[in-house]
């Protein structure tokens, strides 16, 4: 489908229609037709596997060119093992999780025979933009649905044969089913994306899957709300009471078990008193799985009287921009916080460095100190807070979520790993018994409200 | 204060400051803030209301010459009746309210030792900017404290005088707290506002109140989420089994109450099976109440058979623009949904009608049949969806939430009255004991992950 503006009114106004007859059908309906994607899914996975073939040979000859990242053909091959079945395995867990559709999560009996309810439902029209991974159509497809939700899906243009083809088996699978059609709806051409990010009034949220540069064009042209992450500059602080062998596990772990990831490592913050004891230990451990540290003068030079001066010889001296930076990869930033003043002051001071350099997605402290892990915990303004645990649990999956739609570093409507939850807001049902307001209005009325809280049912 | 755009900055920069520092404090330490507020604004009463006569005394010649509207004189009166003691009662019931931050809504064991929990938090900085009401300054500080964010207030020229007395009374009571000053920022010029909707990096949350021009110049005007509503578009729909007496008293009070309030009653939709006989009567009881009807073909046509002449005769035919203005007056536009086909479809095109048309605030259908009230308020696409009662009952204070910030029409994070929960996210806390993801990887760590939930304690 190639989108002038007027087809991208189009096709935003026909899926705001369908996800008004999306929102009335009920979770068995929905379920159904999760089942009939699954199998029309598992039935054309040749087809599908032959039109991604041919995506991994072009992109493979762009890949030997140098023109294509080496990881993006990683992302982009459907054959992989065991990748075809997980993401087949996906729509039936998304299917089976609880309707996230009608949860009451407050109920007050304003008056007799008058119910105020808050009742969640689905948000309306999500646009998906994403890059290389086709199995994200499947994901995404699946999320969509189960919430109630209609969802414009626009792929790369690495994944161009894979993404027709599957386009073609999602729409005749949803046709078989009680959700209208347009509910799902796939696009391809590349202009098409800011004639869809103009469609303010028909789509309601925007979810970018894929590069930073992807997520910041999305932010910067258009005023649907997105969620999502440009930067994922997660830090780590190593408080004066650390214990040793966590700091270790917890670091290594943060930094090196997928160091591309948008919850990897990026920073890490040292509390003066450990220069001699847990930071070592921890920058061996880092060295020793082909970590890249850039030191302030202060922790280069603590290395310098336990390491070898080989060794020492490597580590870098960080510039101010190495603490801005993410480098998703085995580099890391570290930074000595003084040990003047009193404990508590050195936790301000971690604090004040990671809310004014991070990206509000996922920050650590290492620490015995119930106190300080507190003040850290409330203090750091991200979307996760961990005590001695890994930046990598930070995830959908992990959370036992089921499945993610993405992490958001927003400060409204969802942070962190979004599920299902995610995708839904809440409306206001009030049921009367023909009340009018002005019998409560003060001395004129007469009537009084008895704001009764009543139990949920959940 | 005179901003320019550094200082825009400074201001900004210290809001986003002081939010951290707020964050941490417990909520005995905002709460003894709102007391000093209390009792400060109690103790200068006769300072604020001189100021706030200078004001009145501008406006009302303003008014006289016609260059300011009469109801922002009324609005502007801190020396109504009543209104001085509203406001300071206001600051005291959000300080005895639950406490909206560190409340957990979920909490799952990952594994042994491992527990993650998702702990409601602070947004951090708020700009309000609003036009007459100067309680609204008393109004907003209180539920930004309670709610551990900072806030920036903009008010407009016609509060000058009142806003200055306000903010110097503000400034002071927050000093002898334990709240950061900064954490409530008053600026009053008019070029102020363009430099403080650019610090998207720095504020989280803008919530204009006052016109529509307002609301729809800071929507276009920043990158900053906002909160509120530019419009009141509510519309009623009588279905073919309405109550007669029910549609009377709910629609005479949707429209008539307060008709100058967005959630009243501006565009009402019958059913052709009621031409003759509730809608008839409806009709009667709002000429009777002054209300001028826009009505269509259909529906002037069958007040002509029952209606005295010189009455049908005041009756104007609706054009489509009627179908979309908010009249804030009493004026009422009037369509007539079909009955040809079944009475669901009935029901579907009045939501049809409103989902097209409506803007999202509260809709309301009056019938006896379940069914229908199901499809209808699931279907309408609206914040609030109201079943035999008033539209006017869409307001904080009678939803029970104590006292409001705005109502809401955006489709994510609040909709609908958004009291203190809407000025709060949540965060991801962790607590492990050593854990690292790379351990839990399929095949290769070994471990599972458990996902117990566990009770939230609340």
């Amino acid at each position: 489908m190639s989108l002038t503006d007027s087809a991208a009114v189009d096709v935003a106004r026909s899926a705001s229609l369908a996800s008004r007859r999306l929102a009335i059908l009920p979770n068995a309906a929905r379920n159904e037709a999760l089942t009939a994607l699954h199998h029309a899914l598992d039935t054309n996975r040749e087809i599908i596997l032959a039109a991604n073939a041919k995506d991994l040979e072009i992109a493979t000859r762009a890949a030997e060119s140098g023109s294509l990242n080496h990881s993006v053909l990683k992302r982009l091959d459907l054959s992989r093992p065991g990748k075809y079945d997980d993401m087949l395995d996906g729509i039936l867990s998304v299917r089976d999780l609880d309707d996230p559709i009608g949860k009451v999560s407050l109920r007050t009996l304003l008056d007799d025979g008058l119910t105020l309810e808050r009742i969640s439902c689905p948000i309306g029209v999500l646009l998906i933009i994403f890059e290389a991974r086709p199995e994200v159509i499947a994901n995404i497809a699946a999320l969509a649905i189960k919430s109630g939700n209609a969802a414009i899906l626009k792929g790369g243009k690495e994944s161009m044969e894979s993404f027709a083809a599957i386009a073609k088996v999602v729409s005749e699978a949803i046709a078989s089913s009680q959700v209208p059609v347009s509910s799902i709806q796939l696009v391809k051409t590349r202009d098409a994306v800011s004639s869809l990010l103009a469609q303010d009034s028909l789509i309601d949220l925007v979810i970018p899957r894929g590069s930073n540069e992807l997520v910041r064009f999305v932010k910067d042209n258009t005023k649907i709300p997105v969620l999502g992450h440009a930067d994922g500059l997660c830090s780590a602080y190593i408080h004066a009471d650390a214990d040793i062998d966590t700091a270790v596990k917890v670091i290594v772990d943060s930094k090196t078990d997928y160091p591309a990831a948008c919850n990897s490592l990026e920073c890490l913050l040292v509390h003066e008193d450990t220069l001699d004891s847990v930071f070592p230990a921890v920058a061996t451990a880092l060295l020793d799985k082909g970590v890249s540290l850039r030191c302030d003068a202060a922790s280069r030079s603590a290395l310098a009287k336990t390491l070898p001066a080989e060794k020492v010889a490597q580590i870098q001296l960080a510039t101010e921009t190495d603490y801005n930076t993410e480098f998703l990869d085995l580099v890391l930033a570290v930074k000595t916080i003084p040990s003047s003043g009193s404990r508590t002051s050195a936790v301000e001071a971690a604090i004040a460095h990671i809310n004014a350099h991070s990206s509000k997605h996922t920050d650590l402290i290492l620490t015995q100190s119930q106190e300080a892990a507190n003040m850290f915990t409330s203090g750091i303004d991200s979307a996760g807070v961990f005590w001695n645990a890994s930046t990598r649990f930070a995830d959908g999956m992990r959370f036992g979520f089921g499945t993610e739609v993405g992490i958001s570093t927003n400060k409204i409507h969802s942070r962190g790993p979004v599920g299902l939850e995610g995708l839904t807001i809440y409306k206001y049902l009030i049921r009367g018994n023909g009340h009018g307001a002005a019998d409560y209005h003060d001395g004129v009325g007469g009537r009084k409200y008895l704001h009764t809280k009543l139990p949920t049912g959940q």
